[in-house]
């Protein structure tokens, strides 16, 4: 028996330029030594777009704002930090970076990867806060390649 | 920009018997809820051929035989066993169970899916071992599911 490769699709709700961010992001993350995993739901039920954990065990939430439509219109953004030991905002090369908020750190992105112009400022998590969130982010990631490998894999939850 | 869907490569090194109880194995461990990675390298060097987390944050490894020279071969095993809270072996339905030690846990398994034969005894992991597993095991996953979504993905270490 062969294991082939897996085949995942493409994310349909997430526009071109948002997955162009997440893509940079992701290759900034790997490039610093941070493992990044796009939509992992938070035990608020909300969906960071990408959680980053470093070689230390310390939590990062990027979120994604693909225009200046797509960051007004997200009220909810403040809901994202007591998940995360640092919270960022990753856009585009064009959005206005004055709209953004002062205690946020900034990512310019494109496809490509992605600078850091301002780091985030931190505030560390709880030990079991930081406890689940990892679980959870373990979970979800590994559940997620199973299911790339075997999409006949039938996980018992959702990760 | 449209993120492909990946394609990752079958693993050489593994026999297609290996293979196939390793799919079964990530089955069984996906429909009872524990997330399964394949192939996590440990702090001691040597590679779990499959790491499993439970919702509660237990791990376990379950190391495959795929023959009983396999088995015979490796008078290693017993070194992953700091290394989990539960240890098992994953066989093929025609291997020997007799053969097999006391004190762990026994999966037969196919490309199908696997059936516990016999559950493994308990030996809880000190906090700072769980932890550091915990973390290898979330950025190994994460790190390996960008890499497909990304193959240009550059890490700056082995996750």
């Amino acid at each position: 028996m062969m294991i082939d490769a897996p085949v995942p699709k493409p994310d349909g709700r997430q526009s071109q330029t948002a997955a162009a961010i997440q893509r940079g992001v992701l290759r900034f993350l790997a490039a610093h030594g941070q493992a990044g995993l796009p939509e992992v739901s938070l035990a608020s039920g909300r969906r960071a777009d990408v959680l980053a954990l470093d070689a230390k065990g310390a939590l990062s939430i990027i979120e994604i704002k693909s225009s200046v439509t797509d960051f007004r219109t997200d009220a909810k953004w403040p809901e994202y930090r007591p998940f995360c030991d640092r919270l960022l905002f990753a856009v585009g090369v064009d959005f206005p970076l004055e709209l953004l908020p002062d205690d946020v750190g900034i990512l310019v992105a494109d496809a490509f990867g992605a600078e850091l112009i301002r780091a985030a400022p931190e505030h560390p998590l709880a030990a079991a806060t930081r406890k689940a969130l990892t679980l959870r982010f373990a979970r979800a990631a590994a559940g997620r390649l199973a299911g790339l490998y075997d999409p006949d894999l039938r996980p018992a939850q959702e990760w």
